[in-house]
């Protein structure tokens, strides 16, 4: 077993190596892919002692995450392919300016360096990490939930095998061993040995990461997301997005949780939005949670205060009315997880405030709260979705896993 | 006395607020300007008793450092007018896409929100980073060191006024009045308060920070930057880049700290070197540390190991010989804070590799170090010279100040 330690040096010495070529990265992607495909019988063995360990200890929604199938592997090796076919982030000319001593100041984007990934047990987090931060030039440690433990290993093997294969160094793919909370404590304050660390799963990890790392770190995830229907709004359009956002997959964070209704139109609207998810025939019932003023119109369930700052991924949707946009505006600067937001109404002045004054990662008008996803803003994959303001908001692709420096280029100008 | 909690909530509750247009926030800089001109008297009176207070306490240099007199804060205000006549940061598409199911998704600069700064004894550092902080719309929240805290109070004190005659909320501009650990203990954890952390000052600060700031945090400053002197070097611009980038302002974080020499050149420039910098009759002679190879071909004092983990910020400077362009990128590698470094080389092979592999905020070639700084880069300004990889690298303009956020424009899309 290799110490955490070790893997880090070997990460670190990684990255300071010679960057590669676009052409030598795909050959390199495609060729993981291939192995993970060849060895899909070493990773289901491993997969199920994975599944057999887990088994009684987790959820069965949690198990069907962390179980594997031959097309589940096929899924990811394609997930590999379509990174290979991403344009290359690396060495783009961001801006460039000749000063008047005859400096020329270039900005080039370049890999951030090693990226350490705490996530959870959904095994292809391993493979599609491993891609993203690969083909964006870095050096990636993931560090893999107990749960999944034997399943990402294999997975990284298959991996490293296809690095060696074309002769790529296989440190460019690294998976903590040590399942332990120390080895994530570890990663946290490895100072100087890892440059960003990002936290992929539930409330408790993104929380211990905060809290607890020293080196620069990307909240991501939590999604208290909430749709405003506003007095302007085509109510068919505000029926649809409320229960796309709401039911077509409840567990994700870019679902809507809190919905917020004009004064003017509760009367009008709450009925039917309370026959549209909660009649007898819906494929899934949505229970609501009203506010009193809700609860005069509909037999919603009562809310408790709590029910306005808690990430259900539930057929749950706290209902509140409001007095107006501004009124919108405040509620969800005061309870919102800042990841998207979504105002319904044909009245552009109410468009245009709260697309001004709501701070978050995403801000829809119109549009349903599950379009906060990489490929649906057409960066063609996501790492995460960050809920912070520093470095990256939003779904975050390639472009997001690179930094940038200045080269500046003289003939002995002195200052 | 306001206690830190209550300036944070207003500072929050500020950062809330509608955004300034670009002309509200012009006139109140200059009116900022001017507020510092008119109450230069309380100013003054303040800052006498700082000096009063930290004499026999502090260094001359820092005495120094903390004086003000009139042409100091007519400096000042002078900065601040600078600030005003840069471009507005805010509301850049920085990028923009209409999807094939119709939604328009931008990419809109935003402020950060609530930026604290917390910082040592200059008093200029008041006004520069409320103005920058002002400009780039964010709301700031300073901690002066405790030596120039009622400098600080009266300038802050003054900026407000000029706010506050222009009509402006006059929270955009805050003062920790309490100038114990625990307010920048505070600042550093108010997660939820405060959006980012920018340390400025020495080594301890920006550690301190560093290793407790649970907010997000860029950490800045330190600069141990390297000059390479190369074989394909010419010897004339070496020299003048070598002089220029550690005598020119030694205390300042692009000052060179570490000259590196190519073996096969080593004792042809060697002596001209030791000439140049050490003769008698130069304005500062310099102190050559140097490593064995070095100390057999000029009489440089013997380089101790920590020599070339040291940032002099002083006449010293650490010298050693390297065999080639590759074992100078990996002395770099291995001792640089990844602030500036420099190559000075004919061979454009050497720069290629050089600017490729060293993984610093600014590479030059042939030039000096010291260029790495807002105004030389073309910034316009700068609130401090990031070391970090995460959202900004090399010196922090008014764009780094801001964030952006997902604007996305539909017709009742759903997924």
């Amino acid at each position: 077993m290799k110490s955490t330690a070790e893997i880090l040096t070997a990460a670190k010495s990684a990255a300071g190596n010679a960057a590669l070529s676009t052409g030598q990265k795909n050959r390199a992607l495609f060729t993981m892919a291939e192995a993970l495909e060849s060895n899909a019988a070493e990773i289901l063995a491993a997969n199920r002692q994975d599944m057999e360990n887990a088994r009684g200890r987790i959820s069965e929604v949690m198990l069907d995450r962390l179980r594997l199938d031959e097309s589940r592997i096929r899924a990811m090796a394609e997930g590999i392919r379509a990174v290979a076919a991403l344009p290359d982030p690396v060495g783009r000319i961001l801006s460039e300016n000749r000063r008047d001593n005859g400096l020329l100041i270039q900005k080039i984007s370049v890999p951030i360096g090693v990226v350490a990934i705490i996530y959870e047990s959904r095994p292809n987090v391993t493979s599609d990490a491993a891609a993203l931060a690969f083909k964006s030039g870095n050096v990636c440690v993931l560090r893999s939930g107990k749960d999944a433990f034997y399943s990402a290993m294999a997975i990284v093997r298959a991996l490293r095998n296809g690095l060696h294969t074309v002769g790529v160094e296989e440190d460019y793919v690294n998976l903590i061993e040590d399942t332990s909370r120390q080895s994530a404590t570890d990663l946290m304050t490895a100072n100087g040995q890892v440059d960003l660390l990002i936290p992929r799963g539930g409330k408790g990890l993104i929380k211990a990461c905060i809290e607890n790392a020293t080196v620069p770190c990307i909240e991501t995830g939590t999604g208290i997301c909430h749709l405003y229907v506003d007095r302007a709004a085509d109510f068919e359009k505000a029926l649809a997005i409320i229960e796309n956002a709401k039911t077509s997959r409840p567990s994700v964070c870019n679902a809507a949780e809190v919905l917020l209704v004009h004064r003017q139109i509760a009367s009008a609207f709450l009925p039917r939005l309370y026959e549209r998810l909660c009649a007898p025939g819906c494929a899934h019932p949505v229970e609501l949670r009203g506010d009193e003023a809700v609860c005069a119109v509909i037999p919603a369930k009562q809310a408790s205060a709590e029910d306005f700052d808690t990430e259900f991924l539930d057929y749950i949707l706290a209902v509140a009315v409001v007095e107006d946009t501004e009124a919108a505006i405040r509620h969800i600067a005061a309870h919102s997880t800042h990841h998207s937001e979504s105002i319904i109404t044909e009245d552009q002045a109410a468009a245009a405030l709260f697309t001004a004054r709501v701070d978050s990662a995403a801000v829809y008008v119109n549009a349903s709260t599950r379009f906060t996803d990489g490929g649906e803003f057409g960066l063609g994959c996501e790492m995460g979705i960050s809920t912070q303001k520093l470095h990256a908001r939003g779904p975050m692709g390639l472009e997001e896993l690179n930094a940038y420096k200045y080269l500046i280029y003289g003939n002995g100008q002195i200052r």
